[in-house]
């Protein structure tokens, strides 16, 4: 059985970290069954085997993989007989961009979010929370995320490339999903489980792919706890 | 054989269209011959049987097709038994979105350009751009280029995803290029067409990427004029 250590808040069943996502997705698509083990960002103990400090770290018997690319790319080696990841041809290598461009994701999102997540942290996350992120963004959470309202139209502007691609195709994969959704996914996914703001307007095309999303698996990402 | 009606400078030889580039390079990928014909702004009567105003436009018999990914797309499907634009699989909904983020690179890079293209462009199309640009940017392209240096860093850390995927692999598509890398590419062409200004950074993988793709082909976009 395959072991996840899976970033979660007070409620152990609200799982945010948008890296944890694409893997918990991809095992979906691979067919293949996940313990969840939740975790706190000051567990570091718990996922020490790993090398680091971060999640997601997955373990496949005396295995211990990090970062959500090089998971990805084990799943798919490790079980080739499994649905692909990557469509085939010459799919991992194009799919490595939409993982990248999720990565950039984080950045325009954080200021809509950061406060929220705060409040949806276990108590001993707290603390760590706040001075490591009020340490990186130079001012206090309720300063970062204040505003956002205005800095709405701006945000949504800059996804301009996945409304583009899905105007034209249900799945950034084509007719059915693969990596290159469940990377993109998962931070919309991190937001909506931490925040009830709402980043997409309801008659955009990336809203309509984020319904899509929710209701894959048997409604996998729905169930866990969000807005 | 087929003709491609392609943007040109003052100098006929000088081709700067990002789109046409795509097409330009999709069709030496395809090892087909093409006769492009340099053609203006302000030269609409040429291209009418497209039935529309820009750039490329493909004459292929009696067929006149615009926009670069449904040419892209028209080549794919016209001629199955040359090499594959899209990799095969998946390849083809996957690259869909390299194009839409491609098309995005030119908000960010025409500050950079805009007053520069206006000194390659012919006599006849200086007037129609000046015009219809400062309306569009509701400034002079003096005053909307001016400052370029200081907007440099943020330019660059936009292109955060393309540095990752390239610092992977040398291609977007993998171990050589197809129409992900085209399309990506066809901005930098647009830059290095008409401007000396450097927008990327000597060591950035980015640049040694464009390197790459000036070399395919027996230099066919390094022969074209450019900085």
């Amino acid at each position: 059985m395959l072991r996840l250590y899976d970033l979660a808040g007070a409620d152990p069943s609200r799982r945010f970290s948008p890296y944890c996502w694409r893997i918990r997705l991809a095992l979906a698509h691979k067919g293949l069954e996940v313990e969840t083990v939740p975790w706190r960002f000051t567990d570091k103990a718990a996922i020490a085997p790993s090398g680091q400090g971060k999640v997601p770290v997955l373990v496949d018997g005396d295995r211990w993989l990090c970062e959500s690319w090089t998971i990805a790319s084990y799943l798919e080696d490790a079980y080739p007989d499994r649905p692909s990841l990557f469509g085939g041809g010459a799919g991992r290598a194009l799919v490595r961009f939409h993982s990248a461009v999720a990565d950039s994701l984080g950045g325009p999102m954080l200021p809509f979010l950061a406060r929220d997540i705060f409040d949806r942290l276990a108590e001993a996350d707290r603390d760590y929370f706040r001075q490591s992120r009020e340490a990186r963004f130079g001012t206090t959470l309720e300063a970062f995320t204040e505003g956002r309202e205005a800095r709405l139209a701006g945000f949504r502007a800059g996804l301009a490339p996945l409304r583009a691609t899905l105007s034209d195709q249900p799945f950034f994969a084509g007719e059915a999903p693969n990596y290159a959704d469940y990377a993109l996914f998962g931070h919309f996914q991190w937001a909506r489980a931490v925040s009830p703001f709402q980043l997409l307007a309801a008659d955009d095309p990336v809203a309509a792919w984020r319904k899509r999303m929710l209701d894959l698996f048997g409604g996998l990402a729905r169930r866990s706890p969000g807005y």
